[in-house]
């Protein structure tokens, strides 16, 4: 491994997050320059060791790698517009969609800047720890950034790091929410929900191992009902959604799983494995 | 661990599943006697080793457990009910809810009988490996069926066997619609489902983890926002509406997430964390 910790970083940017991405490059011995549009945001950082730059501009020239992080994507624009960008190099960790990223990367480099977009997976306390996920996409970087945590470089579309983040996030929600609905229907009978996170933590760690195997599935577009069919699937959804109603709990998570297996079934495809779903949600069901 | 293979089984229903179980059996060395409504479903089983009885009261008399794995609870009513259950030890692994599981129980316990009601988490080809799960509630029993696979005991309630089934049906299919979800947006950037399942499967082992300490959240009834307060999630939740609206894919299960959240904000929740969505999973949404 080469020693990044030479780098000059440069942080635009010092809300909640930007403080903690700069504390983060401070703390593995980066040269740190940092500016904020409410320059007081800067003082603790200031007394660990950052400097500040008195302009945009100033900053930009001080950072080999100069990371971005604002409300959202117009403010970045705003923020930019006007600043000389040539040579530069950008990673903007601003949360926005593909498009945007997309858009602003073709801006960026229009300027002359070497432009990645990113997105981070993290909360501001736990950057510069391995649980911090930072994505990035655009031109390939040398591991300058890997002081924030786990760093991963998906691709060249600057649409990419955004794309993985909004469908992990999904992932985090439905877990959640299959937990919760789970949890709900056991409280009737009096479990806790601590004896059944376990449960539902094992069910969700078993299904996730399941996912190589089917992606090959979808990748091939061909879906043998090598372990279950939809049209067995279907029938035990309909259970679920009748216990779930029979207890007097949410039942709309149910029934959406039932409607969208129920509408690749009508489509013809109830003889095939789950995974040929991907025909339905590749589909807007407008 | 005691030797529990002399226990005399008896297997009634040879369908699919039934015809698994009672292999199972006679591979870890139990005596076991089979019955099936079609009786030719017991030919091979016979070749094997198994017993076929002549009638229903000769098969329940030569078990030391009998287990029934029919159809549906109406199939298993009106085969048992003529019966004499006075003695024998009935385990129904036959699927249904847990309204079916409670009456069922009453019933057989007034004709003398001990009853257990069970949930197959398996396929018939894993019966009988440590991947196939089986949940037993009732009155506790000794490891006789430990040789279907890894055998849960939950509890006295004959109804818990069918909920913890349906819920980690639910945390199953959720896995994997959220799977779909990130693989149809990330097939619009030219990404294939192997690329995408392996970052999915981090996300949802991550997320999985997660469940115990938040279960300690719900069982509390308190939920400091020490992670991210629910109104922070639902602008990313946003985002991931618009995402899958942008790109054309569908954008039902997005939504879901948005709607749940959106409605335990409306109810004055927006400051704490994600687990007080407990209250909306527990209220029917009619
Ligand atoms: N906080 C998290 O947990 C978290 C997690 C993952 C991703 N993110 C993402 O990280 C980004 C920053 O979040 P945050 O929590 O740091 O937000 P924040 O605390 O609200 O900070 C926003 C920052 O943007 C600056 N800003 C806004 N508009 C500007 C403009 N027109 N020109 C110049 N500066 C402008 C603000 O400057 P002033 O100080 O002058 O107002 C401030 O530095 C967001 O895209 C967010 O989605 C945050
Ligand atoms: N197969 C799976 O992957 C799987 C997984 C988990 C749980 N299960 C559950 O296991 C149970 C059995 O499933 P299976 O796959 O074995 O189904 P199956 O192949 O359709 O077999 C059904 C069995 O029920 C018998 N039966 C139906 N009605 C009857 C009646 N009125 N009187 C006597 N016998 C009757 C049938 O007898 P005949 O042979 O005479 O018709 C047959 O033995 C179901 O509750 C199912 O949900 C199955």
């Amino acid at each position: 491994m080469t020693d990044t910790t030479n780098t000059p970083i440069t942080v635009l940017g010092l809300g909640l997050m930007g403080q903690a991405l700069a504390r983060a490059f401070l703390k593995a011995g980066h040269p740190t320059t940092v500016w904020n549009r409410t320059a007081a945001k800067a003082d603790s950082l200031v007394a660990e060791g950052a400097r500040l730059a008195p302009s945009v501009g100033d900053a930009l020239e001080a950072g080999g790698v100069t990371i971005v992080c604002l409300t959202d994507y117009p403010a970045v624009r705003e923020l930019l517009g006007d600043a000389r960008l040539e040579g530069t190099t950008l990673v903007n960790l601003t949360s926005g969609d593909s498009a945007q990223a997309r858009e602003t990367a073709a801006w960026a480099e229009k300027q002359g800047a070497r432009y990645l977009d990113g997105a981070i997976m993290a909360i501001p306390s736990s950057i510069g720890t391995p649980d911090s996920v930072i994505l990035l996409s655009g031109p390939r970087l040398d591991p300058a950034l890997d002081a924030l945590g786990t760093v991963s470089y998906l691709g060249e579309d600057h649409g990419l790091a955004s794309l993985y983040d909004v469908a992990g996030l999904t992932m985090m929600w439905s877990v959640l929410n299959a937990w919760l609905q789970g949890t709900a229907m056991l409280r009737t009978a009096g479990v806790d929900a601590a004896t059944y996170a376990t449960f539902a933590q094992q069910i969700a760690v078993g299904v996730a191992g399941w996912l190589p195997g089917y992606a090959e599935q979808v990748d091939k577009g061909s879906f043998p009902a090598e372990v279950s069919a939809l049209e067995t699937d279907a029938r035990a959804m309909a259970h679920m959604v009748e216990e779930s109603e029979a207890l007097g709990v949410n039942a709309e998570l149910p029934k959406l799983i039932k409607a969208m297996a129920d509408r690749a079934i009508a489509a013809g495809h109830g003889g095939e494995q789950y995974p040929v779903l991907i025909r339905e949600f590749e589909r807007s069901e407008g």
